[in-house]
Parts: C-alpha cells; sequence; structure tokens
C-alpha cells in the first residue's frame, strides 16, 4: 500500500488487514509509533470529525501535524496548482492527508507525490477511511463482515458514503436493502455493478417493509438542497425519520449507524439506547485511521 | 472537579487550592506531566488571549492539541447540533475547551460529555479561567485575596469579566468600590447579590472619589456600540482613560490590572510603569490554566 | 542575533555562518534540539509555504507551536494593537515568526518583544527567510555564493524577494542580469545601491540576450493586477514564459529557481529536467527554518 484514494483499490485481505491492524489499535496505544514523523492535512473543505481524528490518531501515536482547515489561509488564493502545492507540501510532511471539492483531486496528488497520500474525501466521489471506519464498526459490533443484513435509508442517489461501503460490503456477500424516496435512490450504475458482482439486494421506498430483517440500518443525512420543492422535502425528511417505534419491529441484534453530522433524521431519544452506535463509529475513526497512517508510514 | 463552568461553583478553598498548583508550575515545569493527552479546543468564537493560553500551558506540559479556532471551518456549517459535536469530538480527546457565542453553551457540553470541559467563555455570561488568573494575578502582588481595596472602572453592565471577579472576591472580603457612567453600572442584581453577602461596595461616576484608597484598579473595555450616541461615547471614554496623572494621588502599591484587549482605555505611557501589570496578568493565563488541566486530568 | 527582521541586518560571514548551520541540518536530524519549546505563528496574511515549512521546521526538531494562520480567527478583530498582541504573546512562546501586511511590522514587533522575532514578509518590504534559503539553494547547487552569474526575470519593480537577494548577492560579488518590461524594471535606488557597492549588472527587456552567460535564472510572478490593461499584462505573461525552448541556448549548468506559487511563468513540462530546482528550492525551506529558529533560541 502506497496510497489511500479508492476502497475499489482494496481486495478483500487487505481490507481485513486494516481492519485487524486497527484492532490492535484498540488495546496496545504504540505512543512513540510516529515520533518525529509530520502528518501535512490539507482541507480544501471543512470538516470537524475527519480532520481532528486524523489529527488525534498522528498524536496519540507521538507524530505530528502542519497544515491548513481553511484554504482561504493558504496560497491556494494566490492560484497556485494543486500538484505545485503537493510538490511543496511533500517536501515539509512524511504523509499527506487531503480533502478537496474536486472528484479526482487526490488521485491526481498521489500521482505527483513521492509521500503516501490519503484521501479524506474528494467532492462525491470517494472517502475510503470513511468506509474503512464503517466496516471496523460492523465487524466489532457483529464479529464478521459476512452475511451481514443491511438496509441503507435516506439520500442514497449522493452519498459518497453509501456508495463506498456498499462496495466493500458486496465483497463479503452482504444482503443489501435500499431505502428512499424514488428520487434519491441507489444510481443505476451502482446497482448494475451489484448485479454483476452477484450481490442479493432489495429495494423499496418503506422502511418497515424490511426492518425486521436488519442487523444494520445505516442512515444518512437527506439534504434540502436536494429537493425542489420544500414540500417534498418535509414529506420525506418525517417518513424517514428514525425514533423508538423502529425498535418494535426490529430484532434486538439491530444496530444503528449514521456517518454524521445529523440534522434530524435520527431522533436523540435514541442515542443512549444498545441500538445507537453512531458515536461509537465516530470514536472508531481514531484507530482506524492509526492503522492507516501506520501501514503508509511502514510503521506496521 | 469533573469540569470548569462558572467560578459560581466553586467555594473559597477550592479557588485557593487552584491557585496554589498554578503557584507550583512556576518553578516546576513538569514538561511530561501530560504526555500523551489530547485537549481538544472548539473556539466558535475568536480569541488569541485564551486559546493561545490554553494551547501553550498543555504544550508546556508535554501535552497535544487538535481543535478549531474559526467554527467555518468545522461542522458547525453543515448544521451540527453542539451535544452531537461534544459525543463526537470527547472521542478524539481527554479534555475539551470551549468558547461558545450562546449563555450556557458550556454547561451543556458538560452534561454530554464523558471527559472533562473548560469554560472559556459562554456569550456574556462566564469565563471562569479568566476569574482564576485574575485571582492568581492579585495574590501573587498582594501576598493575600483577603480584604483587598479593589475599584472597577469602565463597563461594568455588560462586562461578564467584572462580574465572575466580584463574585469570586466577595468570599474573601474585598472592599469593592464601581466607578462607571450611570448607564454602564453594575446590574442591581449584581448588587443585591453583595448586599446578601455582606460585601462592602461603593459606587461613584467619579474614579478621583477612591483612588487614594485602592490597591488595585480593574480597567475594562468600553465598547462603542454600547452607545446610541458617539457623542456620548467620546466622552465617557476620555473621563475614564487612565494615564500617568492618576498616579499623583494613588498609593505607591497601587496596581492596574485590564483582561485585555485594551482599545485606549489606557495609555501605553503607563506600560513600563511599575503599576502597570496587565501584561504579567496575561501571562499568568498559563500557569492557571496548566493547574487546570491538570487537575481536571487528575496529574496532580 | 537577537530577531531576524531584514537581511540587510546580516554580514557576508554572518550569512555564511546561518547557511553552514542549516547544512549540517541535513545530516544531522537534532530530533530533541528544541524539546519544550514554543513558537508562535502569527499570520496576519495567508501563507502555505512559509507558515508550513516553519512549524515543520519547529516540530521536526522535538518543539511545539501555537498561533493563527488567519487574523479573523484572533483578537486583531477586537481592535487590539500590534505591540499588546506581541506583549501577550511573548508571555505564551520561546520565539515568534511574524508575517503581517504592513510594512515594518516586523520590526515594531522586534522592539517591544523580549523573545526572539522572525520576520516572515511584511507587506512589500522585506522577507530575510525566503533570501536565506535562495542563498542555500544556491550555495547547495553552485558549491559557492561568489562571482554567480544571475538572471531576473519577470516583475523586478515589486518582488521584495528579487530585492533582498540582490542586496545579498552584491555582498558576493554575483553578476547581476535584469530582465522585465519597462514599467516592472528595477526600482532606481535599487540600481543606485548596486552602483555604489560597485556591483556589476546589465539591464534588458530581452531574455534572450543573457541566457548563454546565465548560471542562475530567477523567474518571478508577474501579478496580473499590476497592468491597466489586460492586453499588456498577456503580451508580457507570453514574452517571459519560461518553456523548454530555453534550454537550446543556455549552459548545461544553467538552474532555474522560483519563490513559488508560480501561476504560469514556467511551463510545468521543465519540472523533472535537471535544470529545476524550484521544488528543492521550496524544500531547503526547512532545513535553513530549523538553522535560525536554533540559532535564535541559543539551541546551536
Amino acid at each position: 500500500m502506497k496510497h489511500i484514494i479508492s476502497i475499489k483499490d482494496f481486495s478483500k485481505d487487505e481490507i481485513l488487514n486494516v481492519l485487524n491492524i486497527a484492532a490492535e489499535f484498540e488495546s496496545n496505544k504504540h505512543e512513540d509509533l510516529l515520533k518525529n514523523k509530520i502528518l501535512s492535512t490539507l482541507f480544501y473543505e471543512p470538516s470537524t470529525r475527519t480532520r481532528l481524528s486524523f489529527e488525534s490518531a498522528m498524536k496519540q501515536l507521538g507524530g505530528n501535524v502542519v497544515g491548513f482547515a481553511d484554504p482561504k489561509a493558504s496560497s491556494v488564493s494566490k492560484g497556485e496548482s494543486l500538484s505545485d502545492t503537493i510538490r511543496i507540501v511533500e517536501g515539509y510532511a512524511d504523509i499527506i492527508v487531503i480533502r478537496h471539492f474536486v472528484e479526482g483531486a487526490a488521485r491526481l496528488a498521489a500521482e505527483v507525490s513521492s509521500k503516501p497520500v490519503i484521501n479524506a474525501g474528494d467532492g462525491s466521489n470517494q472517502h475510503p477511511t470513511q468506509t474503512f471506519l464503517d466496516l471496523y464498526t460492523i465487524l466489532k459490533c457483529k464479529g464478521t463482515l459476512e452475511d451481514i443484513n443491511i438496509g441503507f435509508v435516506g439520500d442514497l442517489k449522493y452519498g459518497r458514503t453509501v456508495h463506498s461501503l456498499v462496495h466493500a460490503l458486496s465483497l463479503f456477500k452482504a444482503n443489501m436493502f435500499f431505502i428512499s424516496p424514488e428520487s434519491l435512490g441507489m444510481p443505476p450504475n451502482q446497482l448494475e455493478e451489484l448485479d454483476e458482482l452477484g450481490t442479493s439486494y432489495q429495494v423499496s421506498e418503506k422502511l418497515s417493509s424490511f426492518l425486521k430483517d436488519l442487523d444494520i440500518l445505516y442512515v444518512t443525512r437527506i439534504q434540502k438542497e436536494r429537493f425542489p420543492e420544500a414540500m417534498d422535502y418535509n414529506r420525506v425528511k418525517d417518513i424517514y425519520k428514525i425514533d423508538r417505534s423502529i425498535l418494535n419491529s426490529s430484532k434486538p441484534e439491530l444496530r444503528i449507524m449514521h456517518p454524521l453530522p445529523r440534522v434530524g433524521e435520527i431522533d436523540p431519544e435514541l442515542d443512549n439506547s444498545e441500538q445507537a452506535i453512531y458515536f461509537d463509529q465516530a470514536k472508531n475513526g481514531v484507530v482506524v485511521r492509526k492503522a492507516l497512517l501506520s501501514l503508509l508510514l511502514g510503521a506496521v
């Protein structure tokens, strides 16, 4: 592994290897593993979760961080090309994490960089470390990634998180259930890919159809700006709001995930239930990113 | 002590304990005391002094920092609730410092957080670490907090710094002198509180009335936007400007404090006088915050 | 050496001393040299290269950094004077790096500060650490700074980088060639200074006149906003664009430098040629800044 650009670059075994290394970081803190190493975080778009969990991972392993959280405070405002920024920053750091609003930006960065590059989100395209932490969360609570019954609810059209996780889980023979309004359904090319892989999936506008079968319910944010009419948004928002009532018709072992931030899709009354694991999921970002940083820096 | 939210949560003995620990950090640097600990600084409002002195304190003790100085570079812009941000960030850090524009925000953060929370200012409400450093500064230069004659001049109506310090010093039987234009006087409920506590205080529009009695003169910034008429502002600004002339009618032991930033309330000609201790006061923020971070992290 | 404000404060021997120390950092990493030291970076104007290379240098030597990359996230927005900010920040840090939009700001900071101050750019005036890294780059690839034939092309009127480097190289008897449109030529007072120092120089609008003689070609960015007419800008931009064709009439030993960022002045097809050393030049910023930080902190 030289870079982390897309989850599609990884085989099943490579994915499991990352997750096993992450698990080791739960018990062994390795506090000086990356001592004297420098991570550069280049965030051309804002992010609390991703940036802070990368920085926390690096610092917990004894490493350091330089970078920017806001492109306005950088030379981007002087018209510098991304390639030039990368060629310069690779002189200051041992590894680079980049979030950029343009699809393909991380791949381009990896092509010009002599140092490892990790994609922390490129437009609506890929966000592979989110997928690794999603997989880690499922593995940790279910004990396996094989044959999981997983439902995806909300905006399945634009959500890069869903697309990447669906791809990865198809390697592990998951049974998938897609629940969304028709206008926000899984893109046809995604479904074709699943057909080719022989992955079992079902589609519905109603969550209730599948609820009793699910091991995992993966909820996503529905963005108001996707709807031309406010009324349509409000209707959808209310239909897919997850609250205590869903526990009546689900398995006790159901677990609820969300990539966060949420803006009303899950009722906070669920937060302290056994089913809600979305805050653990966010927290798992640290060990997963520790594993990825250490792997790319050749420390494990 | 689990959190630092309001100075009103502390008894006299608890306050003295914090100040004593701060004093120990003057002589012993404890350079690895917080090694491998991570502080998260969540600044929803800008601050040079407070943020930098917390970060410096943490790093001087061997700890690390992750966070943001500007909410625009965070998920706040995606509509995430404060509780959710705290629940996520507590997964990345061992202790949280928060400055927020909404009164009560820090208390709310403390309620949802499993990690210690320090209030670095919530709207016009509380800023307890400023009060601790003010008290530390007085103790350091006077040798005691008991029976101090202290004058407060400037905007006494809106200044949270003054209200918190007044509360704390009332525990130590200070004699207080409030000097301000009538429209910016101490709020009635603050004065009632002092009456109930039996604290001795006097009120005047003229600084000269009390000057000869003062051990400490605590100056605050008068903000232009508090006045409907620019003329009124200019008159007040000039009346309360502190310059060399006040040294003629004050005790030689008078010391002048200011929470800073100042914008003209104190003539820079005083900066190098023995009386001016406002830059020391700012510097004291580091040892005081070292004490608070170490206490909450169970390191002292 | 107490501060680094202007390259004009340094003698030839002092400059060589800095460069020799920088060279030592190439082979010896000195990973704990600045342990427990704190650098404060005060960037009142954005900069990727300068800020990140200072922070990387400090952290690679085991030190820490506090500061801001954007004055909007600081007390500047409350109207605090620069002197007050410095007097406060010196209480939090062991050394200060400042970039400010006002000419003379760094000198003022140095006058009020009890801690060493490094100028990271004050308006269009000085940027001495850029000059040190430019000199280091020339020394590293040519083996000497004496008698270099160096051409400067582009905007020679407003470029502080060029003015500082020209001054420094005149101490080493460089032969200088100034290539620019007449409207962006070297300011008369700069040329007078060279006359007084007895420095040999030639001026032309055409690069081809001198190309065969050059050891170093130093290219600078031409800013569109310097031209009242877009057409004039476009004409100039095309005339001075450096591409492979210049290699036909130059010495094989020619090396091309640029302070970066570039926005089209050098064709990327040159990036991987032996002649292009601008990315090495940027990278050299780290060892040079390590040397300067260590010198001012008394660590070497």
